[in-house]
């Protein structure tokens, strides 16, 4: 399915709505309208309307969305049909949470490879992941066929870490450090940025208010 | 200044504004147009113009934004001409990384406060912060007039600390437990949440399309 004009919100949306159908599926709830979506989710009904509806129509008006084919069509959507193998760069504070993050394999990803420059850590395992040398990220990187990565070092290794996972072909990565990383528009690479500070910016203006 | 009705997105982005106009102003520029900004933030000029004029207008159509002036309504919006002490909740390795992590400080924020319950870090000293007990939760943050808390405890414990926060009068919170926290709407609670599964799954869903 090709859905190239689905903003941004409503993909991070859809997983949200993938969260909550699981939880009822669980419960063994079978059919669920979007008042009742919308109302866990903080969102008028007919948001939620707008929402799914991006992806052909599922609900009928009086008994709602079968909850088994709306779960099925979003893990479509959400690429979440297949394992996701992730490689993680950087082994410090923040790479170890990661690892021992359980949300990730029962979401479909699994941190498959990890690499730090640090000589120390370099052959060590860390919750059962052998740590790698950065030198060998593109060999090993292509042969396994991974195309997530994570980035998790400090602030001016991170570009450098960038450009190593853009030429081992990885094309969609998750970026911790708080800076812009820059990759040529030909590679066709998507970056999400976390920057803890942002997201504190947002709390301090709501509390100014 | 009141500004109840700009979107979540725009504060967020006005957080990007700001770290642009910073490096700007230590470049020694003066002044900036709306194409330029929109340049290095990837967005139209028009959509900057929007973006700047919840908050009045500053700039002049030729010469474009004074940086010094549109950086201290920027400031005053995101509440960032002072300084914000934090709580951080869970001193395990994302903890650790937090309380690593330099951009904090750097724009207002601070960690002057760190609870845990394990009975080994009680009283331990990590990277200069004590570790206090989160029994003494609710006395220490009031005496210090704590608005802002970060958690970063495992799953099963974040809504009991969650509780105790408000308990507290924390009214703002950056969750990064991938769960759904619960605050009676008259606390007045504003709560980020930071889901690294999400998160990924923005990119999944980038890389099936």
């Amino acid at each position: 399915m090709k859905n190239k004009r689905i903003p941004e919100i409503t993909i991070s949306r859809l997983s949200l709505y993938n969260r909550l159908l699981q939880d009822l599926q669980e419960k063994g709830v079978d059919s669920v309208t979007s008042t009742e979506l919308g109302k866990k989710m903080g969102l008028k009904a007919s948001q939620v309307r707008r929402d799914l509806t991006y992806f052909g129509r599922f609900g009928s008006p009086r008994v709602g969305y079968e909850v088994k084919q709306l779960l099925e069509t979003l893990k479509g959507i959400l690429g979440l049909h297949k394992k996701w193998p992730v490689a993680l760069v950087g082994c410090g504070n923040l790479g170890k949470a990661f690892l021992s993050y359980p949300g990730f394999k029962q979401h479909g990803f699994e941190i498959s490879i990890v690499f730090d420059n640090d000589p120390a850590k370099i052959g060590k395992v860390w919750k059962g992941k052998k740590i790698f040398d950065p030198a060998k990220m593109a060999k090993i990187i292509k042969e396994k066929g991974i195309k997530i990565a994570i980035i998790a070092v400090p602030y001016f290794a991170a570009q450098e870490v960038c450009d190593k996972l853009v030429r081992s072909d990885v094309k969609a990565i998750l970026n911790f450090v708080p800076c812009k990383l820059f990759v040529p528009k030909e590679e066709g690479v998507k970056i999400r940025n976390i920057d803890i500070a942002i997201e504190l910016e947002g709390l301090s203006a709501y509390l100014v208010r």
